[in-house]
């Protein structure tokens, strides 16, 4: 007879799996069988790094970076400009970004970008902190970063919808890097045009 | 400035999900996304289910069945049947077997099971070790179990080829079991049915 424990371990992983965005039963099942017949370092680290992520990193809870304090060390940095705060999608992002030292202004980090054709809506963005952000702060200017993709500009768009009401300025990075590129695959000068010339998306300023 | 480190815990897991079957870097990154944002305690389940599969389960090196000990308390029965070896996709289809009680013979555990349209081929189940069971043991039937779905099928046929040239007995399940059900859906009785109603595939036999 097979121990029932063995056959738990094994539902409780698919049952786990199975609860990722995007992962059916059925893609949970390859996975795990994928999983049992690795060597075990493999999936050892898979589970390491999930570990780190919730151990080492905090989501700063005035801009959604990770970080290991909150709040994070750019939104504790008093040098940094507070009426302007750039809205990315992931927090590699801002690294990307921080590399070039001519951005001053604060951030905020979606932490993902709507895609319907996945079934991600807004709520599965950290949107509401940026507009209670907004309400309660001197921010006067927006700089939407999303990435130059379909999606992103997707991002951009209902996020200017959500940004107008509140009376303040919004501006995009300017069309200075190739659509479809993304952060890490353009130069630093195609970067740094882009938040030089960054455009307002308000109608008539 | 963002500390390296965090982007690292973040980026390390975004490539350990992306080496996973069937997820790519767009579809790692949305569960990173979502991973952050939950409780960490959900996390951390999904890690310590994944510690669990490796620390608990060891691949029986007789059968591929999951069980604590190598080889499993199935193969290491000696009074089971060691003529007879049921071929399954997964563990928890020996579960279901066992329940029923009736079955006495081995058991041999794929691991997987065909899916050309996933591109899952005959190397990622666990084939070889079941011909070579075969080549240097008593096993005089092969009783392919496999699920009655087209997949099912499909793997059963590839291993009727294999196991041929072996001059071995192959029957399978009778079609008692609804084309497209699995074991935890039918009934007790479908499935004892089933396993006393299995046919031989050899040609003339
Ligand atoms: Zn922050
Ligand atoms: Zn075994």
């Amino acid at each position: 007879m097979p121990n029932p424990e063995n056959d738990s371990a094994w539902t409780r992983l698919i049952d786990r799996l199975g609860r990722l965005p995007g992962i059916g039963k059925r893609s949970a099942e390859r996975i795990a069988f994928h999983l049992i017949r690795q060597p075990p370092e493999e999936t050892q680290t898979l589970a390491t790094a999930l570990n780190d992520l919730v151990t080492d990193l905090r989501v700063c809870s005035e801009c959604g970076n990770l970080s290991e304090a909150d709040p994070c060390a750019i939104c504790a940095d008093t040098k940094r400009d507070r009426t302007t705060v750039m809205v990315v999608e992931r927090p590699s992002d801002i690294v990307a970004i921080e590399q070039l030292g001519s951005y001053r202004g604060l951030y905020h980090v979606l932490l993902g970008r709507l895609a319907p054709l996945d079934g991600i809506g807004p709520g599965e963005m950290n949107t509401e902190p940026l507009l209670e952000r907004i309400r309660s702060s001197s921010i006067d200017e927006v700089v939407l970063a999303t990435t130059p993709t379909l999606e992103g500009d997707g991002t951009a768009l209902f996020l200017m919808e959500q940004l107008e009401r509140l009376g303040v300025r919004v501006t995009r990075l300017a069309r200075g890097m190739p659509t479809g590129s993304n952060f890490a695959s353009v130069s630093k000068a195609v970067l740094s045009d882009a938040i030089q010339g960054r455009t307002s998306m308000n109608a008539g300023q």
